[in-house]
């Protein structure tokens, strides 16, 4: 695993493989990043499907059906494609789609009028002339001979085509490029008969979902090794990944496999002994999520120097949030903590602006300010400038109090630039008022 | 253009034509997404090489080849992998690259030495034992024959690979995995010389950035039609993106090329005349950078209701933004409008927290409790709940103030879902701030 922060372990599943292809050319300029197959390829590994390549392509049909006959030629059983079912000329996907598989290209006319009701509703807002419209219309409503066209979410059906009739190869299922009709066309995409018939050879994997925060991933390749040193890990799939300052640990296998059990609760047993206290989940459950279900009935007020309002941004995300989260104040100044959060100005001549105490002031501020349950406050040096040798850029004081009392408190030199010493400031930042509310007192060091 | 949101118009330009190869089964979960290859396409795309296809590959060795075959097949002349290079089992690019080249691996032994003193001092770190060590250094030092090794960044060497001695075919840039390596890496590699030698038969392109903020995407495509109508475009690629709520137009084509110069000149025209109120930049320059400069000399403060934070949090993403930032208030609750913003209780009871005149009222009290020269205020419905029919989700009032008196205020409805809504907000009214310090006076609608 030459990667940073992830990598994968263990042996392959066996089954159903399949291949993304995602058209256009905007996503190989480097501006535009493919939403839909990591999207697709997620949906896929849920279901069991062993996704072998995913292929970016412009919108140039020889590139495209080069695309899909390499995966055809490496033995793929299903191919998804995203992207080219607009109506202009340079969207080619059932036309190759078409040429590949051997299946000229018909008029639907279900499709043709379902495709004219929908694109008349945009029709004044496109300033699509008559002509154009019917042409446009007829385009997206061609389909394959013998393939399944799937209902459009936007103004593009799309296409289940089975493989080719006699060469065989792989069902190929055709989406659009809009990852909102993605999303939304999926359900019926999986229940139209051919892609159907390729998924009946496969079955959902049996997963375990750890997350573990304040474990350097070093630590937890070390344990897998230790665990593999005893116990056959081959019929297991982990991954390990950093994600949000958060360790994820995710163990997947094919149901029914009692090798698979077992290797798997191996796993989890060690990681457990080493690692337990760092385990905030076993569902796969963000903190973000668990945050939110303890924050029930409190009031949260934040008060941010460094992270600059991203702590009261992040709680503030979920719907429902106004029921817990009073407000907070960035006092990024020393004037705004003096006037705005009433941290004593000696305090902050005598300790710094970024020291214990003050974060200490900064959360009995908010707690009063905002007639809080809970407070949060951080200050700390994001740098690139400002650090000296007793507080260096990712000396970071932390501050969680409640109003009965209890306190929590940190001050962790966090490692890597700017916007990252921001960014896990606030997860830190979580996982302190998720400790503080659920009583696990001091947190492993982090 | 199926695709929602950006689109590539235009001829395709001559040269260079590159592909990508991304190794690493975890970017196949869908969990994690690959960062290198949108990276590096940008990268060639710059200096005018044509990127054809990006592949996502697992960590597999008959994959692997597959892919480099495809590309080899399809005439690309270069190819660029990433990831593989690390010192365990599953990392194979290097043995890969070097039987589809046809170039055995030898030992070179001053790369030899450079990785040993590297790991050398990782070794405590990573608990291995000196044989271990020995291998691991021996395996990432080992370079196909006729290859240039390049540097390590991390602890893995990149390979430049010449094409294949008798069959020709691509040559291959072999980078690792940890995105922050690629990085380091790339200038070294494209200093080498079979890259080079690849890199010499082709020009950076001619570019023109313009960014736009508050016209829809459809328009400029409208306009795009119209000049093509009597302006052959083919020898201009024109690439329309909608990022971050803000469109971006970016031309490119080969230098000197006078036919593309006067197609890109009228395209420019064209959008000048209908499209240039919306006109922010033409360097390319983002909204973040354009205010960070306009903010010089400023002191400002925020009050958010809905955003909850994220323009504080936007604001002090730059380093050194403590210049000018004093802080902001995120006032979730009509408590904390009143208590720590002075938003008379009366006034929200009158007109509503989502209103013009508390949004003023805010705006106020940020510029008097932050002693700051610019405020800006934003309280709205995100959703999903909280919607009326006279205030439906979506519906956010902001107010911009300066010290001097001067005052921008708009309530649209945005659309989108509450993620969006929040976001749009944040860009829009950092726009505000921009036409209230340029002095341009009423934006234009959005």
């Amino acid at each position: 695993m030459a990667d940073e922060g992830h990598g994968t372990d263990g042996g392959r599943l066996g089954g159903v493989r399949a291949g993304i292809v995602a058209t256009g050319s905007e996503l190989l300029t480097g501006r535009i990043t493919d939403r839909n197959g990591p999207w697709v390829a997620e949906r896929l590994g849920d279901l069991g499907v062993e996704v072998s390549h995913l292929v970016l392509v412009g919108d140039r049909g020889e590139d495209m059906a080069a695309a899909l006959r390499f995966l055809a030629g490496d033995g793929i059983d299903l191919v998804v494609t995203t992207g080219g079912l607009g109506p202009t000329a340079d969207d080619l996907t059932a036309e190759v789609v078409a040429a590949e598989t051997d299946r000229p290209l018909e008029l639907d006319e279900h499709m043709e009028k379902v495709v004219g009701d929908i694109i008349a509703k945009f029709a004044d807002r496109l300033r699509w002339d008559a002509d154009a419209l019917a042409a446009a219309n007829r385009k997206q409503a061609m389909v394959p001979r013998g393939a399944t066209p799937i209902r459009p979410a936007g103004t593009a059906p799309g296409l289940a085509v089975p493989p080719h009739p006699e060469r065989g190869g792989p069902t190929v299922l055709v989406l659009p490029g809009p990852p909102r009709e993605v999303r939304a066309m999926w359900d019926e995409a999986l229940a139209s008969g051919p892609v159907r018939d390729v998924l009946a050879r496969t079955a959902p994997w049996a997963e375990t979902h750890l997350r573990l925060f304040g474990v350097p991933e070093s630590e937890i390749a070390a344990t897998l090794r230790d665990v593999g040193d005893t116990t056959d890990l081959t019929p297991l799939e982990i991954t390990t990944c950093l994600r949000d300052f958060t360790l994820e640990v995710d163990l997947r296998h094919a149901p029914g496999s009692t090798a698979a059990a077992t290797a798997r609760d191996a796993v989890v047993a060690e990681i457990d002994r080493r690692h337990g206290r760092t385990i905030f989940s076993r569902t796969g459950q963000t903190i973000d999520e668990l945050l939110f279900e303890l924050l029930d009935g409190q009031v949260v007020a934040t008060a941010e120097s460094c992270t600059g309002g991203l702590l009261a941004g992040r709680l503030t995300a979920p719907a429902g949030a106004s029921a817990h989260v009073a407000g907070g104040v960035v006092s990024y100044s020393n004037d705004a903590k003096a006037d705005l959060l009433g941290v004593p100005r000696e305090l902050i001549d005598a300790h710094g602006a970024v020291s214990p105490q003050v974060a200490e002031a900064m959360a009995d501020g908010a707690l009063a300010r905002f007639g809080a349950t809970i407070a949060v406050a951080i200050t700390g040096v994001a740098g690139p400038g400002g650090g000296t040798e007793a507080k260096p850029v990712g000396y970071v004081c932390f501050c969680v109090r409640t109003a009965d009392g209890r306190t929590l408190a940190r001050d962790p030199v966090l490692p890597g630039e700017r916007g990252d010493i921001r960014e896990r400031s606030v997860v830190l930042a979580m996982h302190l008022m998720r400790r503080a509310l659920s009583g696990e007192g001091e947190p492993a060091p982090v």
